[in-house]
């Protein structure tokens, strides 16, 4: 079968065998959003119309491509939720010589009454159960919208949503605080600093403007200002969502992300165990196993 | 006498009295970012020149124009400080016919270390100094940079900012919670569920998440959006700066905005009352009727 993870900036196609490991890959910045006129179907048979025509006609696809601005608009499944649940809510899509079925999303509430929404994220968490055993545990998934997860018996218990990248991006691209930024790669030691600020009283709000008046009294460098920012606001999340008492946080994602997300949990007292980006494949691998026997 | 109160993006000129009362006002959308190859002598020449012709050659000027990109730079005094220590650090502008001053800034430095700095709000806290008697009071003048003050025996003793009016529109501007958004008056019962929300446990970059998924599911209208996110932020900044037990917050600035931070510190169980605009110009009297004595 081929599993397909179709989100908004990306798009990432594995050729999985009948053990659901990963035999072939190809990845490309085809997300929804670069796809013209929803031209959805003539973009996957260009992407893998060859694995297709090769006899992998069962095509099992998750993320964004599910949404309103995706292929077909797939339902949201309620949490708790796991595996049963999102093989009942497939959804199929028409395609000519091809059997291609969408994976759900998943929403639920918090305490206040406000939805969530995921779609992707539950197809990694499910390709990460294997790993992780039964006992409840705790998944974050870092990235523009950070989806920070509990699991329980197999489960996607609920979830909490963080716009952590996001206001990253608009914070350094357009406010007075990217003027003192250069760009540069990663200052570790920027990063720590901003972790620790976010571990000091005061509210986010408050420490932002602190990026400012430590640039403007020469006690921030422009080439370190950016990773301060990056590191004051994933600790504001990290120290959010992690539960009290810490505990440990399985990582699913790209490598350097989950690496400062490594350092920013440590720094709240927690301990981080990355998983890698390939959940997505054997999360698609597992569904699709159950969804065609 | 002539006081000015030159920001950022604004222009303001008062013409006063020996009583140091408003005899006439000037205001223009000039502030120092608007002035060309920093011909700020010319701008205020074109502004009030025919003030200074006709005799009122004391000028005091206050705000962003003794910033770095102002005309002079003036220092930062170290609060606490008054009405005393700004005088002393008054920085003399040279130009021809007239005795210009620059009121100082303030600076001070949080629990952890890091510097803050006003400029401009300094003043308009001594020109509302007269209507609050020598009791400790808290002083907020809400806008980008919105500055929390605690004054002790007609002293600024310390002071916050919050970076919340220019967080929203970097957010309204530059994030996906922009696109569910439609200009429209601000929407009352909007704001008031952002209020809402801010009471609610869990972390600002998570309720962010909830202008989203609200507008998603039909339950946040595009008309209101922007006035729940406002709503939500300054909720935020209300519930982080306003002491412990409540009590009252003297609010200085524009009237739209500051009606909306009456409605939220009264929903974190605050009482606010309103000192208007005009404190700039009191603030500049006071500190001119001082200078020139």
């Amino acid at each position: 079968m081929i599993g397909i993870d179709w989100g908004t900036s990306s798009f990432r196609a594995f050729r999985l065998d009948a053990e659901g490991r990963v035999a072939e890959r190809r990845s490309a910045p085809r997300g929804i959003l670069a796809v013209e006129d929803r031209k959805f179907e003539e973009e996957l048979l260009r992407q893998v119309g060859d694995w297709i025509s090769a006899g992998e006609n069962r095509v099992l696809m998750s993320g964004m491509i599910g949404s309103r601005q995706g292929w077909v608009e797939a339902p949201y499944v309620a949490a708790p939720a796991g595996v049963a649940e999102l093989l009942t809510c497939l959804v199929p899509v028409l395609c000519e010589g091809a059997d291609i079925r969408l994976v759900p999303g998943v929403t639920c509430t918090d305490a206040g009454g406000t939805p969530e929404v995921m779609r992707g994220e539950e197809t990694q968490i499910i390709g990460m159960l294997d790993e992780i055993g039964d006992s409840p545990a705790i998944a974050c998934l870092p990235g523009t919208h950070s989806k920070w997860a509990r699991i329980e018996g197999g489960w996607i218990a609920g979830y909490a949503t963080y716009m952590t990248g996001e206001v990253f991006a608009a914070l350094r691209g357009h406010t007075i605080l990217g003027r003192l930024m250069r760009d540069a790669p990663t200052d570790l030691a920027g990063f720590d600093r901003g972790l620790a600020r976010a571990a000091e009283p005061g509210h986010l709000l408050h420490h932002l403007f602190g990026v400012r008046t430590l640039g403007l009294f020469g006690r921030l460098e422009e080439a370190a200002a950016a990773s301060y920012l990056s590191g004051l606001l994933i600790g504001h999340e990290v120290r959010a969502a992690l539960p009290a008492g810490g505990g440990a946080v399985h990582l699913i994602g790209a490598g350097a992300l989950c690496d400062l997300y490594v350092r920013a949990i440590a720094a709240a007292g927690g301990q981080a165990q990355v998983h890698g980006e390939d959940a997505a494949a054997r999360g698609l691998a597992r569904l699709g196993r159950a969804a065609w026997t």
